[in-house]
């Protein structure tokens, strides 16, 4: 394999999956060239006048649409865990006999577990997208026939809009549909909110297939997917398990160092004068995000302060803000609860983003760098507030970029993380895998204390009258290596076998995944 | 100049302003080949990341996109005839010395007559698009230095998206919008309902510069044109003269002869069938059009009959007809008076459409096609049922094409028109312009009796236990010659020259617009 040392300091390959990369440049280093994908022009004259798109099932779908060896099939990952309708979709094209299908979702998850027999078989050669759980474990130990590429939402419309993953087929799973392939999350039993990460899929893939348990009169309103880009509708009896495509309810932290780490956030967003009428922020759906928000909520309500638009992932958290007028706009990507699918529902200015207007980098603009704070994980930072988020110190591959590398572009990024998990330093030297370099990383907010990247004399500067525990990132590793004895136990990588690859934003490649010694 | 006779019977050139063309090849039988237009790959590297993209005037954002002489710019006219922003825009140009402008809006209005000075200078060197009143008179007298290129509504579409017509800037004016681009028509001092019109130009043009007399902080909510394709944004004092943006009230026909022709239609709605629970109207916001809709209403009310959908062109009758639970949704192209801005605004059940949805041929289907019937007018129609919007019977060139052509796809088309207007025949032998085929032209409403397309043996058979006057178009011709004492007089027209071809929703000629001898 032929590797080069990028702008980060990385080796990464030059070629991947027969298709030559582009390393790392730096950030805002990369000038993309050329124009955007541009998919077939299709005539009204090839489908049915009076709308009905409607086939009867899925195999016959696949069929008309063309379905071949060696195929790029795209789905999305709205339904999450409970998404039973990929392996439905390859258990149907492992039934047709096609082999070597490149699978690109926007993210996979333990659920799609089941489609480790397909990797091994041939029916899927390699999974392009995040890969979360099991399938990262089988790609780390180096089982996978070609290389995993990992991008982030905006990474992976970029790729699409670009023309650098070409889709041959989408596979969009639609909680409510008419026949026309008009489609939405909003609605059904199996609502998951928004359909966001099948828009680039449903732009520019050659044929677009709309699988719903949900068939409505057209016109399905709204259209989060239009039905102009779709070719054909199927009806299943069922898309997964409504329990595991949103929670009940989302849960907040009960753990002490957890809460400490969110009042921490939250009292920084305050004294660091970001908190001000008008502001916006972004926190996840973890239980030290939601705290976070909880705490924000109280500062803003005792200053009688309101923000212009918060960014969802969304959750009754946020959805109570909205609704008690603590905020103008819930700008929302994906939603967690069931709370977050109803006020997507019936509030209109809880409001559908897509990864094209919230994360594309290769845009005219885009949401993301617009956002005054925003407070995400990490599985690891080191000294330069390089972090990781994708591996563990182990080497293994078990999370997926998702937002988390656009959103390092806010005017604030907080990574809101433990000093160490189950005995393991999360501050060390080197990051094992570099996903967002530390230029852009402003916070690193612990139970211990906060680090402020030396860049951000602003924030240093805001801070001077602040109580809060403002600590120097290398002293902060050093205590911990005592607290754990010692650093991470260096992880058995084959160096020789890189089994993926992590992509940037702007689609170059900043780092590689190596094969993990079982 | 190289004609050729096409599938129509119409003499239409093989090349217009340089540009290679298509004859018609009849209805549904050309298949367009190849790959959408491809914009350029942008980076966010390259904007605001702040997202502010406010410059300080018009001519500076001409400026920084690159204006240059030849050039194609593009604008809509939602704010019809109270649109001040294009003449500035064009004064502005003058200004700046740019010649040879192809000028490519979505219509012009009788308050552009302001730019006949600049066709007349070189300023601008053609316009592609709808012309009604003034510059359409202008070029029929065989004035403009280029040929006239008429599209519907969907062909502009379609010319925009298979990169037929390449907009290099997009002068985009918007009702309400914030510094990163994001725009809408609902809201704002200029509000015109939607911007649906410029949505292809937002998509494909290299440069889009929006232009707004409503700043708010971001977000702009909704984003009807995402600010992610918009590169400048430029604040004026106004776009124009509310009143005549929209009207205040649209005005239902008084002449006894027209309110005779909307009760046939209504009648003829429900005596064939059509009027059903979950059936599908449209109707434009004429005189005729708006009482046929009234008179609906009251059928509809009687017999508990509600529709599944109604489109616009939105007026106040419409959103009664929503508000009082007659339609569950209206799909609306675009607003007509403050009531159709106001529902616009308010009720999730309004839903804003766009030429892409709504009448795009090349793409997987579109809306038209699946309205159960639609009413609509015509200057001209011929004993084959063939019909003309754009000429008057003297040759004359008044008025735009709009969505018209694309609604000839619905399930029904009526046409709803006089028999004779001003003592001149409205019934003729051959139309002057065909524009619409008489094999998509099913009902031809006159005050004297309805005329069936013979084609259509399943309406007649429909109709058979009917009180409707059947008659036959070549009678109702007759009939109309003695009372205005013969036929139209022959247009003084000089054949060697084309002043303006009219494109078919597929792209091809469909016919030629020769100069008026004045």
């Amino acid at each position: 394999m032929n590797l080069l040392k990028n702008a980060a300091g990385r080796l990464v390959p030059l070629e991947v999956n027969g298709k030559e990369q582009i390393p790392f440049k730096g950030i805002n280093k990369f000038k993309p060239t050329g124009n955007k994908a541009n998919p077939p022009i299709r005539s009204c004259k090839d489908y049915p006048a009076n709308g009905n798109k409607v086939v009867k099932d899925l195999q016959t779908a696949l069929k008309i649409a063309g379905l071949k060896d060696g195929m790029t099939i795209s789905t999305h990952h709205h339904l999450r865990n409970g998404d039973a309708l990929t392996n439905i979709l390859f258990d149907t094209i492992k039934k047709m006999r096609i082999k070597n299908i490149r699978w690109y979702p926007s993210a996979s998850f333990p659920v799609h577990s089941h489609l480790i027999k397909y990797l091994k078989d041939g029916t899927i050669h390699h999974i392009e997208g995040s890969m979360n759980g099991p399938l990262g474990e089988f790609t780390s130990y180096g089982k996978m026939k070609g290389v995993g590429v990992l991008r982030s939402h905006g990474g992976r419309y970029q790729a699409v809009q670009d023309g650098d993953v070409h889709i041959d087929l989408a596979v969009i799973a639609a909680p409510t549909a008419d026949s026309f392939g008009n489609a939405t999350g909003d609605q059904g039993k199996s609502a998951c909110g928004l359909l966001g990460f099948a828009l680039a899929d449903s732009e520019y893939a050659d044929r677009v297939i709309v699988v719903t348990d949900n068939l409505v009169p057209f016109p399905c309103v709204p259209w989060q997917i239009q039905g102009n880009n779709v070719d054909h509708v199927v009806q299943v009896e069922s898309l997964g398990d409504p329990a595991k495509i949103v929670s009940g309810t989302t849960q907040v932290t009960k753990s002490p160092d957890r809460l400490l780490i969110a009042e921490y956030v939250a009292k920084f967003v305050e004294d660091s004068g970001i908190m001000k009428d008008g502001f916006s922020f972004q926190a996840g759906a973890g239980g030290t995000a939601l705290a976070f928000a909880l705490f924000l909520k109280e500062k803003m309500k005792k200053k009688s302060i309101k923000a212009r638009f918060v960014r969802g992932g969304s959750t009754k958290y946020l959805v109570e803000m909205l609704e008690e007028g603590l905020t103008e706009y819930i700008l929302d990507g994906q939603t967690f609860d069931l709370e977050g699918v109803r006020s997507m529902h019936e509030n209109v200015n809880h409001v559908n983003t897509s990864p094209f207007t919230s994360y594309n980098f290769h845009g005219k603009g885009n949401f993301a760098s617009m956002v005054d704070a925003v407070v995400l994980g990490a599985t690891e930072v080191d000294v330069n507030f390089n972090a990781n988020v994708v591996t563990h110190s182990d080497g293994l591959l078990l999370h997926g970029i998702g937002g988390w590398q656009n959103c390092l572009f806010s005017k604030c990024t907080i990574l809101a993380i433990p000093s160490f998990r189950d005995r393991i330093p999360v501050i060390v030297e080197k990051v094992t895998t570099l996903v967002g370099p530390g230029e852009l990383i402003d916070v690193i907010a612990t139970e211990r204390g906060l680090c402020i990247n030396p860049r951000r004399k602003d924030l240093l500067k805001s801070l001077k009258n602040s109580s809060l525990p403002i600590i120097n990132i290398k002293d902060l590793k050093k205590e911990v290596n005592n607290i754990c004895g010692g650093k991470p136990a260096k992880p058995k990588l084959n160096k020789e076998k890189i089994v993926a690859i992590i992509k940037w934003v702007d689609g170059t490649v900043l780092d590689s995944v190596y094969q993990v010694i079982e």
